[in-house]
């Protein structure tokens, strides 16, 4: 079991799934006549992130997830998307900047010392501990309310369109 | 990178999570002082499983993950929990089930044929994309829609509460 197939193929999957997701959002909006942008300031809870940022997030994490576990620095991308379009753009660029880490890049990675700044602390990881309890359920976690906020908003998607290919 | 960290771990910390999503979700009830079981009906969308279901498939995709990873035949548990307190006791009898399966059993299972029949048709998988591509998206899917459903309804927690230990 690779550190590249654990977090790049997951990655790549997911994102390719999450893009399709929006591609249906957007359809959905088209269909009933209104402006797909309403979706994004969707929230479940009213101190819980708006899709819009839960889609950001999660697209930092994978990008980050790959790049901490390859040891290299990747490129920064605001988050000044305000439109569906600029929003599947965004995990349009992350798919592609995780497809440029190569496989070999992540061999060793499982006992790398990975160091994440938050806002009030520094948390510390070896390379497997952090994507498996950290990169990974967080990625999963702004992935999975991402797609509720789709189905609270009547978007017509699936267990099938979840899990991608 | 070993497949009973990647799966048993995994399953164990976030069930472990889970339970204590599920404790705090029962002191809400209690000092809102409502019956906290009003909470298991709740859904995100009308055509999406209730908590108490999100809970159950939750549970039954780790059990099954973890047994089938190691070649053994998990118990079954009926779905009959109608009240918080029988939930966490599913959520519990689950991860005790998963603490006896030893780590031993789940080497080499990376490449073990897996067959799992749904309503309507049978996947097949070898035992590394079973994890990554079905058990882990799955198992999180349901994890995270439980911890929506619980924000959604007024409940006290954060992100830390998420992701456990």
């Amino acid at each position: 079991m690779s550190m590249s197939s654990a977090a790049i193929s997951t990655f790549e999957i997911t994102l390719t799934a999450l893009s399709k997701l929006l591609d249906k959002a957007e359809a959905f909006a088209a269909a009933k006549k209104f402006d797909a942008a309403n979706m994004l300031a969707s929230r479940l809870a009213p101190d819980m992130f708006a899709l819009a940022r839960q889609v950001q997030v999660a697209c930092d994490l994978a990008k980050f997830g790959a790049a901490r576990l390859a040891g290299i620095d990747p490129p920064k991308f605001e988050d000044n998307e305000t439109t569906m379009d600029e929003l599947l753009a965004r995990v349009k660029k992350t798919l592609e900047y995780i497809e440029t880490v190569p496989a070999a890049a992540l061999e060793g990675s499982e006992t790398r010392d990975i160091r994440i700044p938050l806002r009030d602390r520094t948390v510390e990881f070896k390379g497997l501990p952090f994507l498996q309890a950290w990169a990974l359920p967080n990625f999963f976690f702004h992935y999975v309310t991402a797609y509720n906020l789709l189905r609270h908003n009547g978007v017509d998607i699936g267990k099938r369109d979840f899990l991608g290919s």
